[in-house]
């Protein structure tokens, strides 16, 4: 049976949304290695709509779930009904919607707080010691549900968004685009991505060898 | 100086705009190979608006320039901004955005019209003898604009699909996911991609091919 590994994502474009090379790469990643993703996403409302020409905030409304199915060719579910039983490993690509929908991190720092079926799904990955990678601004997702086991995350070089998954409990190592932070008795991999990117193809090393390394410790 | 390569996006995802997956493996091939990509689109209404959750058309009016930013994190100009001399090779992803916003070609076929711009920039780049590149069913497009030249292109199997395209002059070989087919004298290279599939590491590594071959051809 080939592993499968569960995606999750949070819309569709970095500002409002998940990175869409980040989740794509993660998608690619996967099934070079023959691992089968189940795509999910909250359906919820936006926590807001950006213009990605403008960079402005816009009127509009779009829901989480509807968008993120774009990335992965409407082949999605709502996370609500995925339990960890589901999958081999977990992976939650980056982009502000990790900081905006699946938590308020964007807004509320060390004191974030998780969508209730986002952090069910993680602490129940993680309590089957099913490898939990997460990539980009990702991993303060992670230190906001699982920060007091104290488990060692990067998120690139950013000191504040350091300090406050440090504020959550978590450790911080710094980490170069093309590498990725394994802590193994959580067995959780985290790589920077476009946190620091500058390009593309820097984000694809980064993100191949994060997913390698994730698939890498299943069943360890 | 290295090179440089326009990218005409089309939208943001499959079934109304650019196949994301395509879009973000065309920049991530370019940038592999240390040429700098210059996305553009139309400033213009979505045909439609399709919610790629159920498939369905929704009633919301959506921008293919604005959407089209999603995929390359902003950094996208007007196509009427471009002329062929800005670039050294043109690149066309496909999705349905390529017949439904850069033609319609996905309702009227060989009587397909293409928008002005486009039209014009794809003559300007043939014309000065810079390669042409499209993905998935942007050889409809190269098909509606330059068919009277008679290239050869693929769409991968599909009859109907290439006996629209013969209908407009052009030829059309039959082509597998995994390879591209190259027009030497017109300097056209196209790849089935997501018209064939069946998944996203079959789709990169037919798209990874066609723009090497694309880059080689430059200054042929």
């Amino acid at each position: 049976m080939p592993y499968t590994a569960g995606v999750i994502l949070s819309g569709c474009g970095f500002r409002d949304g998940a990175e869409i090379h980040e989740a794509v790469l993660t998608l690619l990643a996967l099934d070079r290695m023959g691992v089968k993703a189940l795509c999910m996403a909250p359906d919820m409302p936006q926590a807001k709509v950006v213009n990605h020409l403008t960079g402005k905030e816009t009127a509009e409304s779009r829901n989480v779930l509807v968008e993120s199915a774009r990335i992965c060719r409407g082949e999605i579910v709502n996370i609500a009904t995925v339990k960890a039983g589901s999958f081999d490993a977990l992976i939650l690509p980056g982009g502000y919607g990790a900081a905006l929908n699946l938590s308020d991190f964007a807004k509320n720092g060390a004191r974030a707080t998780v969508h209730p079926e986002v952090a069910r799904l993680v602490r129940e990955t993680h309590k089957a010691k099913k490898p939990v990678c997460a990539i980009c601004i990702a991993p303060a997702v992670i230190a906001a549900v699982l920060g007091k086991a104290g488990p060692t995350l990067t998120i690139g070089n950013d000191e504040g968004t350091a300090a406050a998954l440090a504020a959550c409990g978590a450790g911080h190592e710094t980490c170069g685009v093309r590498d990725f932070v394994v802590d193994r008795k959580h067995r959780i991999v985290t790589t920077p991505a476009w946190m620091l990117g500058p390009s593309i193809a820097h984000v694809a090393e980064g993100i191949e060898k994060a997913v390698r390394e994730t698939v890498a410790l299943i069943g360890t």
